[in-house]
This record gives structure tokens, C-alpha cells and sequence, in this order.
């Protein structure tokens, strides 16, 4: 189909789309806290008005025990043509203290171009910029160059606990030959980025208990298990002497780099000196023959989120104490498993229980990780997208978190692409969150120009499980 | 001196000195509160009024920044008679939660031949017991054996922070040829013991930080340092592979058990598996070649009270933590010195601070070692004394834990001797604190033996450097 002039759209449309976002914006959508439940509700239904805006018929959907998503759908393409789901979310992170937001978290305000909200970069600008690009073509032609799904859900920052089984009963509705997620942002406004790999998860807490009772560190010390310590050790004994993971056969189902995803990595702008002093660190170490980017990116890695034994106060108190705990997130690559992982932890804990004390282990978090080729066609579509509005060829981004890609390709039985103009300085997750509006109208074109090179391809060569 | 039957007295006097303990014991002379300010000064008045009454000198001392203490001196023995200052203190920990007492804290009740209040084991009961036997000898006869001084302290329970300046403010006055410190207890109420040993300590708070802020694990994990993981290696690198403590000349100026030492600790009643059963713990790891109690006696150890890194709370943060911190305290024996022992540590971290990290160490309490010859002529006044009442000879107890005995002696120039009558489910620093009033009327007999037996010996025999 011809594609209409995306631009002027844009340049005519900025205040309307921006009052849009604003209105959305201004819905304070935590998820998990039930006194934000109304909200939530709310800032689904303001979704589906949106994508009625845009032309698409809609509706809320509530899941078994999950918050409420809202699902968008147009085919007016024809069976022939490719289906795009498009997913992202409208829950928000809770702002955390009201003091440090410049202007409150819940009235969005714009200043020097950015526009300030909760959850205005991640995720509802990311998602209103496909809405808005869906509305143009179909106001402007009528019709859209493909299929289109959208599924907003409400769960993503409490990592999606509820979206298998609510795709899995859609999951008609929501076939596709591609999923989009648009939940990723890029390395700076003027080098456009795709991510195309996102590492995986496990995290556990794990405690270690060693006596009925804190004891007397003055009558016992020396001659009683202590939890603290045991801790301390266990977690030291997790790493080998050159700081690898000593779980046995944790590397087993590591995937190397190869030499083209080495080589797109090497040509992503990174200075140590600058990274190290923007994040506050006086060293970068991690696993010998790796670069940083690459040990983020395509490495996996164990970190310890936290650990937690004794008293926590002023002064101290001369106990040993009699139980710790810890959380620890191990960072999955492909073709690690979470679940495989976690055998191996456990196999692990087994054999390094410290003498006198016994050990538990609970799941927190999981994630798998996810990769789609770089020269998918999906990304080729992307990349074609992204030149024409950027003027330059995209780069390519191995992220080290993954959200529900896994679940997402699995159960729609398609390749995730990502794509999404949030940039490293937008404050997501943190006080001030932004985006960038003259970001944000790129990104409404080049998801205009995404749909049209998609239209440009015969369905099976996205290669999707329909196809 | 003739002794007086003091049988005969703590049963014609047991309740007036029963309502006279209770009395100071409905005084919540809680140290380091400022809300308690004012009781710790109505205590420590209590106390100069008991020693009035008991026939000595009596009056309130005000150190530089200390709590009150109360002071009494009785010099009828004249100069080539020895002279005994008598330790104690009248601060008392605070309750902790009311609902896990029986009855109130502060309102003293008798029970099952039980005193229960908050301080009447630890340690008004046994200052008590001591001015009761004065009190008895002076109003029996006019005179003691010995000359005699108390010092009953307000600030035990804070590690005593200013005793060293009040004591050498007041030395001349507390001069003395031998210090009884009456704050101790005994193995059972049919097993009398003595403390001739106590572990002195060196507990210090470490801090580490790895960068300006926590870091998201996702996005970091793998390539930055991790304060967390970081503290946990380095507590696990202060042990060697078979547990004892890696710091360079740690176990230099450790004085090794004698045969006799460990005679007496091996005469001691002692049931490892009903030792472990009575704290809960399935294994009693420590240092190789050496029981369980000459470990707590006569072995230094390392234990972590405290370690604390990342978010605590409920479900998790996926975050790096940027700080880490950590209690550490070291159980120190003869010949080590906490000021040696923290250059030594302190020169364990520098080498051994992780990649990338900055750590700070500072003190947070030190107590000296302290050994009394189980031969010293204290102890063996002590011993006839107990063995009068009991009919039976003391064992030998060596303790894991001081108080000020370096600081009493080092000033006032003379050795320790230890006695009183709490026992071990006594539940000091807990809960329900009570005192056994059998116990304590056979103390005040031993207290007053005690004087007569120490009237017995020439001045001389003690070794004080007065003599």
C-alpha cells in the first residue's frame, strides 16, 4: 500500500498526541498495590479508548487473577498478509519518594522538550507511539499494511506473573507472524539502537538458619555455627578463583559469542573511563576475555541482590546471629534454562551446606533469555525503518534484562523484534522520569515505516510457526 | 575477727532484705536512654542509701559525661589491714517487649522462691548481697575484717564508656589491694563455680561501597563491583580452610592452654549433646584440638555479628548493592591486646580490599582479656568462703566475656577475683530476669566468709602493687 505522508501527520498532531500521553500519564497505575487497583482499571480502559481512537476494535481483558490488559486488534489486511502483535504495558512503577520529583509524578508536565511523568517512558509513550502511528494510516488510507494486535498488559513491573495463561486464552486472538515488543529504548537521540538480545533470570532468596536463637557472641563465639558467617562463605565458595560461577555445569548450556555478535558490539560507542565514572565505579571486573558490553550482554553472571543477618541498628548488638538470608539473581543466556539453573543451585546448595546449619531455597523470579537473529526480517524491517527516519543505520543492543519475550514467543508461536525510543538518561524505574518528544515523534514515524516494510514481505519469510 | 552467725541473720533479716532489693529493682535505671536519666540518679541514690544503712561512707559519683555511680568506703580495719573494692553496677538492660514478661518488669515479684524483675540477677541482686553481708558484719560487730570500698557503677551495661576516667579521678579513694567483681554467676545452684577468666573483645563495623549508587542487576549484572558479594568473599577469606581466623599474627600472642587449665575446664559438668539441644544447634564446629569450652575459654575467635547489603523488605530488588556492612567481633584471650589485634585487621583489610572497592573500618567497642591464677589468694578465700556455705569446693569457670576487670586493675592496681550467684537460666539481658532467693541468702553468707577469710591473710599475700 502507499504510504501516507507520516511527517506532516506528526508535525499537525503533536499537541493533540501530546494531551493524549498526558491523560494517560496522569492515571497513577501501580500494579501490585491493591489501592491502585481503581487506577489500574482506569488506565486500562483509557488503553482500549485510545486504540477505538485509532480505529481498532478493543476491549479490556481480565485474566485469572491478573490486572486488568488491554487487547486492540485490525484485519483488515486480509489472511495474506503478515499479523503483528504489538506488546507493551500500562502499569508504572511506583514513584517512591515524592520529594525527589521535581514536578509530581502523577501531573505531567513537559520542560525543555522532555515530558515528565511515572511511566511516560516506560511503557505508555512506547506504546502510545504505535497507537499513534496505527491511527494515522488508518485515518489517512484506511487500511493498514498488516494485521495488527495490541496487547497492553498491566503485570509487566511485577514481571508478568499472569501473562502465560491470559495469552494462552487468547492466545486465537493473538496469533501473529511477529511480535513487537516496544518496551526498549536506545543508546542516544541520535544513534538509534535495536536491542535484539535480552539475558534471562533466575533469582531465589535463600536462608540459612543455624541455631534455635541468636546466641551470646562473648559466652558462644567460636564453638556454635554462626548463620552470618556461613552465609558470608557459602556465597564466597560461589565464585571460582577468577570470579566465574562455580555452580557445576552452570556454563554448560552457554552459548559463545559469535564473531558477528562480537563484532556488532565492538561498533556500539562505549568508553570505559566515561561508563565507569557516569555509574560511579573505579573498576569494571567481571569474567576474563570478554569486553564489558559482551559480559552484559551475552555472558551470564551471579549477583548478590542482597544479604541480610544480625542486628540492624544504631550501636550493635554481640549476637551471633542464628539465621541470614539472602537473594541472589543469576543472569541467563542463551540457551540457559531458569529451570535447569535451578536445579543445578540447588544440587549446589546440597553439597555446600555449612556444617551445623540448614539451607532453603524459593524461586522470587524467572526469566528466560532471548535472542532474535540480527538479520531477521524483522529486523531488517526495523532497521529499514529507523534509517529512514534517522538518517543512519540502527546499531545492534544485547541488553542484560529480559521481560516475557520468551513467554510471548512461545505461546503466540513468533520472533520477538523490540523496538522503542526510551533513552539511557529518561530515568525509568526512578524520580523525574522523561521522554524526550522529539524522540518520541521519531519513533511515531518509524513505527509508521515498520508497518509498511512489513507489508512489504510475504508472510512465511518472517518465518513465524503460522507461516 | 570473731565472726558473727550470719546464718542466723539472713534468716531473721530475709524479708527486710528482699523489700530492700525489690525497691531498687522498681527503679528502671536503664543506661543510655535519656528518658531514664532520672532513675538511673534515683538508683544510684537508692544505693548510697543501702550503703548508709549497711554503716559505710557513702555518696553519688558524677564522672566526666558518666551516669551516676554510687560510691561507699569503710577504712575501721586500719592501714596494715588488706582492702577490697567491691564491683557492681546498678544500670540495668532495657526490658525489650513488656508483653514477654510475666509480670512487669519493674514491679518486682516473688514466685516459686524466684525475685523477678528486670536487673535483680544483673546485677542489683549481687551488689546487694555484698552490702548485705557488710551490713551484717557492722551492725554484728562494729567492725570488718577488712577495709572495704564499693563502686557500683551506672554505665556496665554500655561497656562502661567512662569508667576508666571516674576510677582514675577517684583512685586514691578506691585504692585497693584486690577487686571483687560481684557480677557473676554460677554453673547450677548445687554447683558453685568461680570465674578466674575472661575473653576480651574487639568489635568493629565494616563498611564497604562499590559505587555511587545500587545498580540494576539486569543492565549491570556481570561487569560492575557488587558491595554485597564483595563484603561476603572478603568475611570468607578472614578463615582459613580449617576455620580459624586468617589474619596475619592473630594467634601470635595467644597464650596456649595449661594442663591445668585444661584440667579444670574438663572437671567442669558438661554434656555436648545436652549443651547443643538447650541452643539448638546440630553441631558445635570450632577450632581443631580443643573442647568446647576451652574454646569459649581460652581460644579467640571471629565471629560476624551483623552483614547487611541490598534491599530488605518484601518480594525483591533486582539491584547491585553499592554498600555493604558488617559487624565483626573478635573474642580475644591472654596475651592479646584489642589495640594490637585492630592494626592487625586493619592491615588484613588494606590487603584485602575487593577490586573496585573502599572499605572503612571503625571501632566499636574493645575489652582486654583478663586471667586471675586459680591459686591467687582471692581465689582461694573465695573458695573457703563457698565451700562453707555449699559444702563443697568451687570449680573453675573460664568465661567468654569481660567486663571492666582490665580496666579495674590496670588502674586500681590490683587483681580481680569473681563471684556471685546468678545461674544460667537466670534470663539476664532477656525476659522474666529473676534471681533464685535460695541462691542469693547462700551469697550473702559466702560475701561475708569471703571478708572474714581475706581478714585472715596479710596484706602482702594479696600482691596488689599497693602492697
Amino acid at each position: 500500500m502507499r504510504m501516507p505522508d507520516i511527517d506532516a501527520f506528526v508535525n499537525e498532531e503533536a499537541q493533540r498526541l501530546i494531551s493524549e500521553l498526558e491523560g494517560w500519564c496522569a492515571i497513577p497505575s501501580i500494579s501490585g498495590d491493591p489501592d491502585y487497583a481503581t487506577a489500574l482499571a482506569d488506565s486500562a480502559r483509557y488503553a482500549v479508548g485510545l486504540m477505538r481512537a485509532a480505529g481498532l476494535e478493543a476491549e479490556v481483558l481480565h485474566g485469572e487473577g491478573s490486572d486488568p490488559a488491554a487487547f486492540g486488534t485490525w484485519s483488515g489486511a486480509g489472511p495474506g498478509a503478515p499479523t503483528v502483535t504489538i506488546y507493551g504495558h500500562h502499569d508504572v512503577q511506583p514513584p517512591g519518594p515524592l520529594s525527589a520529583w521535581t514536578t509530581p509524578p502523577f501531573e505531567p508536565s513537559v520542560r525543555d522538550g522532555y515530558l515528565y511523568a511515572r511511566g511516560v517512558a516506560d511503557d505508555k509513550g512506547l506504546v502510545h507511539q504505535q497507537l499513534a502511528a496505527v491511527r494515522h494510516l488508518l485515518s489517512a488510507e484506511g487500511r493498514l499494511p498488516v494485521n495488527v494486535r495490541f496487547l497492553v498488559e498491566g503485570e509487566e513491573e511485577l514481571l508478568s506473573p499472569h501473562l502465560e495463561p491470559l495469552l494462552a486464552e487468547h492466545a486465537e486472538r493473538l496469533a501473529c507472524d511477529l511480535v513487537l515488543v516496544a518496551d526498549t529504548g536506545m543508546l542516544a537521540a541520535d544513534v538509534p539502537t535495536i536491542t535484539t538480545s535480552v539475558r534471562g533470570s533466575l533469582a531465589v532468596a535463600i536462608e540459612l538458619r543455624s541455631a534455635a536463637g541468636d546466641l551470646h557472641a562473648g559466652a558462644y563465639g567460636g564453638t556454635v555455627p554462626n548463620a552470618g558467617r556461613a552465609l558470608a562463605e557459602m556465597i564466597g565458595r560461589l565464585y571460582d578463583r577468577d570470579g566465574t560461577v562455580a555452580i557445576d555445569g552452570f556454563y554448560d548450556e552457554v552459548r559463545e559469542p559469535s564473531a558477528e555478535e562480537r563484532r556488532l558490539i565492538a561498533e556500539l560507542p562505549f568508553q570505559e573511563a566515561e561508563f565507569s565514572r557516569a555509574i560511579g565505579v573505579r573498576a569494571l571486573p567481571g569474567e576474563r576475555g570478554y569486553s564489558p558490553l559482551e559480559r552484559v550482554g551475552l555472558r551470564p553472571a551471579c549477583e548478590v541482590n542482597a544479604i541480610h543477618a544480625g542486628y540492624d541498628g544504631p550501636g550493635m548488638s554481640a549476637s551471633i546471629p542464628s539465621t541470614a538470608r539472602a537473594t541472589i539473581s543469576l543472569k541467563l543466556v542463551p540457551d540457559q534454562d531458569p529451570d535447569r539453573v535451578y536445579d543445578q543451585l540447588q544440587g549446589w546448595l546440597q553439597d555446600n551446606v555449612p556444617e551445623g546449619c540448614s539451607v532453603m531455597m524459593r524461586t522470587l523470579t524467572r526469566a528466560w533469555p532471548f535472542q532474535t537473529p540480527v538479520k531477521h526480517p524483522g529486523n531488517v524491517a526495523l532497521s529499514r525503518a529507523i534509517e529512514r527516519v534517522w538518517g543512519r543505520a540502527p546499531l545492534y543492543v544485547f541488553e542484560g534484562a529480559a521481560g516475557p519475550q520468551h513467554s510471548l514467543s512461545r505461546v503466540l508461536g513468533a520472533d520477538c523484534v523490540h523496538f522503542g525510543t526510551c533513552l539511557p538518561d529518561d530515568n525509568y524505574h526512578a524520580p523525574d522520569e522523561r521522554l524526550l518528544l522529539a524522540n518520541y515523534f521519531r519513533g511515531v514515524r518509524a513505527a509508521a515505516h515498520f508497518l509498511g516494510e512489513l507489508g512489504e514481505m510475504p508472510r512465511d519469510a518472517l518465518g513465524s510457526a503460522r507461516a
